[in-house]
C-alpha cells in the first residue's frame, strides 16, 4: 500500500456506541500509525457529539508513554456516545455542520470506530462531503462485543468478552461443584447479547466433555420453554450433582417477550430493572426446590481488560493501523475487516470492505452453531470461536496491586466556529 | 519447631463452608508439607460430611504435578459443605462416629479448613477425642472471603476477592465514564458480605482522589437512607458526570430489613431472589430519571483465581504449611493465624492462636474504617486493606486460552466401618 510522505490535513478519530476492553488498542494504533506518517490526530470528545459541537481533542498533547498505555486501557478514552444520525434528508443540518467543523480544522480523514450504525454514518458523511465538494476520506473501524458486524469474520471486543465469559463459567463452576452436595446446586450466569447469542455461545468454550459446565446455554435465538428447561436442569443435577446455566440477556419466550421483563415487579408494581438470571433462578427455586445462585456481570464482562484475549487485542490494533493506511492511501468508504484464512492453525489478515456492504447489515449467529436440542454449541461453533479467545494479553500492575490504566489529558482544540445549538442536548 | 521424623498415624484434611480462590493453595501446602515428612494425607469428601460417612480420599494417589496445579485451582478440590455440628450434648453420636472413623484409619491429625464454625467444631472434636482417650491433634485452618475470623489479621480468601472487587470497580468505571455523556450515568456493583462490609470496603481501594470511583460505598453497618443516597448520587453525577456505587449484599434499612428482600416480587407475588443492586438501580431510575446499569458478580468474585492477590495466595499456603507443622509438633487446639508486624512495608508472620479464642467470635469492620459520612473508607481502612491486594499470582493458561485448573482423581479409601445412616441426608 502506498502512503504519501507528507499527507495533507489532519485525521479525526471518534468512538461510537458501547465500548470494549480493547477499543483503546485501536485508538492507540491509529494515533501511533498516523504520528509515524507525520499526520496530526484529533479525537472527537464523546464520539460524533464532539464532532458536531466542535469539541475536539488534540492527541498530539499526549506523550508516547501515554499512548502506549492507552493500548491496554479499557473503556473509551475520548468518550463514546449513543447517538445515531438519521438519513441525510432528516438530519441534513447535522451533516453540514460536521463538514463545516472538519473543514475549519483542515481534517481530511475521518475514522469512525463503532458498529453497524457507525458504518452507516461514515458512509453518509462521505456522501455529503462529496456533494459539498469537500474531499474527505471516511473509514469505518470495526468494534463491538456483540460480534454482529457484517463482512468481518469477527469484531474487535468480542474475543475478550468471549474469553471473560468462558473463564467465568469455568471458575464459578469449580466453586459450585465444591458446594453442591449440601448447598447451591444450580448457578445461572447472565451474559450480554440482546439480539444474538454470540457471547452465550462463547460460554460453551469452557467445557469439552458432555457433563462439563456450562450444562445449558439459553440463546436469544431459541424460544424459552419453561418445562423443558426445568426438566433439563433437574436431569443435570441428578446426573452431575449440579448444573451451570448460561443465559443470554435477550432470552425470549414463545410469544417473543423478553424474559427479563416478564414479570419482575417491585412492591409498588413498578417494573424492576431486568435481569433474566433472577427470573430463571426464581423458577428453579420455586419449581424444583433447588438452592440456586445467579450472577450478572454486566459491564464487568466488556471492560475486563485484565483478562483480554491476545488475539482480540492484536486484531483491535490491526484494524486501527489499517484504517490509517487506507485513509492515507486515499481509500475512502471502506472498513478494514478481519478475514479468516485458516481455522487450524488459525490465520487471519486485514482487508478493506466497502462500507456499503457493512452498513445496516447484521451478522446473526448461524443456526448451525446451536446444537439441535437448542442448549449448547456445535463443533462448527467451536471451530469458529476457539481461536478468538486464545492467548493472554498481560498488562502492567502497579505496586498497589491494580492494573495501571492511563487517564489521558484530553486537551481541547481551540474552537473556530460558533457554537452549534442542536449539538447540545 | 520440632517435627518427628516418623510421625505416627495419618492426617485428615477437610474443607468447610464457602470456598475461595485460594483454599486449594492451603490444601496443596498441607499435602506437600505432610508428604515431605512422610505423613499420609487423607481428605474428607464434601467436608465433615465425608468424615461422618467414612467417605475419605487418598491424596497419595495424586501426582506431584496435580498437587502443584492444585495450588492455583479455585473452588474446593475435595468438596466442601454447609453443615454445622451442634454442641457435644446434642450431637454426641456425630462426634463419636467421627472419632470411630479417625480411629479406624489411624488418623492422628485433623485439619479443618474453614471459618468460625469450623474452629468451634475442631475444638469440640478435640474435646471428645480426649474424653474417649483417642489422641488426636486438631488444628483449625483459617479461610473465608468474609474476613470475619477473630484473632487473625486477615483471612485467606479475602485478599483475592478484595482485589477482584477493586479491579472490577476500576475497569467498569472506565466504561461508564466513556458513555456517561449520552448513556449510562450510574453504575451499581453489588458485592458479597451479608454481615460485615469488608469486601465493600475493599472496593474503596480502586480510587485515590475524592472524585475517583467508587463514589459511594453502601455498608451493611450503616442503615440505608434513601433520600440521602439519592441526593449523593445526583450531586455526584452533577459534579463528575457519572457515579459508581458499591453496595454490600447485606445493606439494611433503618428498620433492619435487608434491602434485597424489601419489595422485589414477581407477577405472582413471589419474592424474587434478591439482589440489592437491582433495587438501588430501580430507585435511581425511578426517582432521579438517570440511566443506570448494575452488576452482581456473585460466585465470580470469590472464584476468580485468575485475578488472585499474591499476598493472599502466599498466606493461604503459609497457614497450610504451619498447620501441618503444628500438628506434627503435637500442638492441638490451635489455628495458625496471620500476624501483621508492619504496615509499610507490609510484613506478616504466622503464629498459633488457641481455637478457644477464635471459635464463635466474629471480627466486625471497625467503625473507624468507615468514613464519618458513611459512604467511603478512611485512611486507617486503606492502611489495613492496601497490602492485602498487592501482587499478582499468575497461573498457566492452556493453548485454548483458558486457565489450566486441575481435576483431582479423588480416589476413595476403602471403608472399614458400617455405613452411618445419620451422615446420609
Amino acid at each position: 500500500m502506498t502512503t504519501r510522505s507528507r499527507p495533507a490535513g489532519k485525521l479525526l478519530y471518534a468512538q461510537s456506541g458501547g465500548v470494549t476492553a480493547v477499543i483503546n488498542a485501536t485508538a492507540a494504533a491509529v494515533i501511533t500509525t498516523a504520528r509515524a506518517q507525520g499526520v496530526k490526530v484529533y479525537a472527537a470528545r464523546n464520539g460524533i457529539l464532539g464532532a458536531l459541537r466542535e469539541d475536539l481533542i488534540d492527541t498530539g498533547k499526549e506523550s508516547t508513554a501515554a499512548i502506549a498505555a492507552l493500548a491496554h486501557t479499557p473503556g473509551g478514552a475520548f468518550g463514546s456516545c449513543r447517538f445515531k444520525l438519521k438519513g441525510v434528508e432528516q438530519d441534513r443540518a447535522h451533516y453540514e455542520r460536521l463538514i463545516a467543523v472538519l473543514r475549519a480544522h483542515d481534517i481530511r480523514y475521518f475514522l469512525y470506530n463503532g458498529g453497524n450504525d457507525s458504518a452507516d454514518t461514515a458512509l453518509k458523511i462521505a456522501e455529503v462531503s462529496h456533494a459539498l465538494g469537500y474531499p474527505l476520506g471516511c473509514i469505518g473501524v470495526p468494534k463491538t462485543v456483540d460480534n454482529d458486524l457484517a463482512v468481518t469474520d469477527t469484531c474487535p471486543g468480542f474475543g475478550s468478552v468471549a474469553k471473560y465469559t468462558a473463564v467465568a463459567v469455568r471458575e464459578a463452576s469449580l466453586d459450585v461443584a465444591s458446594m453442591a452436595e449440601s448447598s447451591t446446586k444450580v448457578f445461572v450466569l447472565e451474559v450480554m447479547g440482546r439480539h444474538a447469542g454470540w457471547i452465550a455461545a462463547a460460554a460453551g468454550l469452557a467445557g469439552h466433555d458432555p457433563d462439563d459446565a456450562p450444562h445449558l446455554i439459553l440463546f436469544p435465538e431459541i424460544a424459552f420453554d419453561e418445562a423443558a428447561f426445568l426438566a433439563r436442569v433437574k436431569a443435570t443435577v441428578a446426573r452431575v450433582g449440579w448444573c451451570t446455566v448460561v443465559a443470554s440477556e435477550g432470552l425470549k419466550n414463545a410469544a417473543g417477550q423478553f424474559l427479563a421483563e416478564a414479570g419482575n415487579r417491585d412492591a409498588f408494581g413498578h417494573s424492576q430493572l431486568g435481569g433474566v438470571a433472577p427470573v430463571l433462578a426464581g423458577l428453579v427455586k420455586q419449581k424444583l426446590g433447588l438452592k440456586v445462585h445467579w450472577a450478572l456481570p454486566d459491564y464487568l464482562q466488556r471492560s475486563a481488560r485484565h483478562l483480554a484475549s491476545a488475539t482480540d487485542a492484536a486484531q483491535a490494533a490491526a484494524v486501527g493501523r489499517a484504517a490509517v493506511e487506507y485513509a492515507l492511501a486515499g481509500r475512502g468508504g471502506v472498513m478494514p475487516v478481519i478475514v479468516r484464512t485458516a481455522d487450524a492453525p488459525y490465520r487471519w489478515k486485514i482487508a478493506p470492505a466497502p462500507l456499503t456492504r457493512v452498513a445496516n447489515h447484521e451478522k446473526k449467529l448461524p443456526r448451525g452453531f446451536i446444537r439441535k436440542d437448542g442448549y449448547g454449541i456445535t463443533a462448527a461453533a467451536r471451530r469458529y470461536l476457539a481461536p478468538l479467545i486464545r492467548g493472554e494479553a498481560p498488562l502492567p500492575y502497579g505496586r498497589d496491586g491494580l492494573p495501571v490504566y492511563v487517564r489521558l489529558r484530553n486537551v481541547a482544540v481551540a474552537r473556530k466556529l460558533p457554537a452549534y445549538a442542536q449539538g447540545d442536548r
